[in-house]
């Protein structure tokens, strides 16, 4: 299928599936998180207590765990929620946050590496740094481009069999054998907070829908990059942008 | 009084006693929280820890309980809180969110119905849940129409001596003996995140006010059902709805 | 230097070193204060875990510490994210938010003070509650006026050498010997949530730039006035305010 294609069959079974989808995420993205799902169909709920997650965990189509404002308590009901998910055979997706950079959420993120995440959507220091290869970046930003963190992402996909998406002004999507790219990104995205994250988000929600899940990580990408290109046309500045993202995910079928 | 006069007279108390609101609410819609009563004239708080929560729910005019990410140190912080306002002789009000289809929040919300909330506000799902007459929706949505929920309604009423609110399309509030109807919901609306919970949150700062209670709930949900039906025609989309909805509810007492 | 050129000149440095700034703040404000940040062109991070605060903070060019929902096990980070910015030489700056009106957080507030802010940002009833000189607000809102809590500012200042900033339609910056006045602000700001806070966490980062800390302060003041004045102009109420408020803080640059 051609790209155009692929993402329009994507965003058709994401409509109609409306994935279920468990945000374990950062503090600081949750509202624009779950507002970014909605526009796009998808069922968000965000559950976070060690019992409930495990409950919940095995009832949804996908697991986020999102590692930005990681504590003790919430580092154990994600890995509770892991299991559950890995039990019931769902997909769970890795954001792991300034990896590198802190050592406690870079032990965590390395143990529930094993614990076989569907994918893992980061910046290019992030994927750097969980591959071990760099320390990782500045806080929660970059400081290196997606392209070279390339070779990174494709061991990475290997070592861990999970899709793997950079991702940058140009993001980079692997299965450690075939590389997808989608371009359009602008640097006002990097000035409005949860843009990533909430993408990791969307990858989740994607990885539940049936089909190749390479194809539908970088549908995921495509479906943000096309939502921002219409909303940097329609806004002043950061804040109007993210009105503009979020009308533009909800109307994005009929663009296609 | 007929329904726009009551609307008129309930939003004239809302802003002249600017109801001090103790929110303990979830994680996702704090925010909206806060800002739907700032638009409308209140004075919001969020105090959380356990000694605070008890010391604050004193000094408030109100407080809103919302089990929407409840942890286990949260549901000890809402207890004293709520035993407080027991004790303060304030209202205090439930909004049980998922309940029935997570163990954890129900056992906790079926524990917390004998200290007497003042009101309860859920979609049918979550009421139908708590009257014990089903198993709660799929995450936080609603399966059931609010319709389909009235008998359960007004029977958990006549139980809890509370006026329940169950939310839809068209909204059903009811003390058990009588039954108001709100019409006037979007769909549009249920793509955004938090607009039931904020409207508990309003329902909570009109329970503090003098007057029927059936009336000020009443009114609570015809404040924002007339705010959105004005954000519906000036948005085109999810994004620039939640703008237009704050700008509404600001400007709602002009337009009556 | 005239005030005008004295803001450029602190803008200039801002969006050059683009200070990375922690933020330990209340969940109400996190998404606005970040988004603040990114627009003026800061890189703010939250991290909260104690043994991550302690480490992300002797890497941060600033750390904020706001009580707003304050528990035991955030006061603990807190604590030892303060004393690796002391040991590091970095500022740090305290938003006391409803000190005086609830005991936990008043005696936290009261211990950290000792731990030497660079900064202290509240409003009047806060600043006058610090001070030692009234018994706090009603709930998170003043119930004082800026120019009220002067003496009590200009007394804290002196006791605890830091800048001590009281704000309000009118904002007063002191070090307890000089004493600066920023106009400009508009009741409409009152009915958004976290402007203030979200002031609090550009005081921190000014406090990381080169120059007359007071001076710093006294930019970080008008930026947010100077900004609130343009989106004054192009909002309906308080949800296009937001909006606006944060475009016109990205481009504030080009308007000097």
């Amino acid at each position: 299928m051609q790209p155009d294609l692929l993402d329009s069959h994507v965003l058709h079974q994401f409509r109609t599936r409306s994935p279920l989808t468990h945000c374990m995420t950062n503090d600081v993205v949750q509202t624009f998180t779950a507002n970014v799902l909605l526009a796009l169909g998808a069922s968000p709920a965000m559950v976070i207590e060690a019992e409930e997650a495990e409950q919940f965990a095995a009832l949804a189509d996908a697991l986020l765990v999102n590692v930005g404002t990681l504590t003790a308590p919430r580092a154990q009901s994600m890995r509770r929620a892991i299991e559950s998910t890995v039990a019931a055979g769902t997909p769970w997706v890795l954001d792991p946050v300034a990896v590198g950079a802190l050592a406690f959420r870079t032990r965590f993120c390395q143990q529930i590496l094993s614990l076989k995440p569907a994918a893992i959507r980061g910046n290019a220091s992030e994927i750097l740094a969980l591959a071990g290869m760099s320390a990782g970046g500045r806080g929660v930003d970059s400081t290196d481009t997606a392209a070279s963190a390339l070779t990174a992402a494709q061991t990475l996909a290997r070592q861990t069999h999970a899709v793997v998406v950079v991702t940058g002004e140009v993001d980079h999507i692997t299965d450690g054998q075939r590389t997808r790219t989608v371009a359009g990104g602008d640097l006002l995205m990097t000035r409005v907070v949860g843009t990533g994250c909430a993408l990791s988000a969307v990858v989740a929600a994607c990885c539940s829908l049936p089909g190749d899940r390479l194809d539908n990580a970088t549908a995921a990408c495509g479906f943000m990059k096309r939502a921002g290109s219409v909303a940097l046309t329609q806004s002043r500045g950061p804040g109007s942008f993210v009105s503009a993202f979020l009308d533009a995910l909800y109307a994005l079928e009929e663009q296609v």
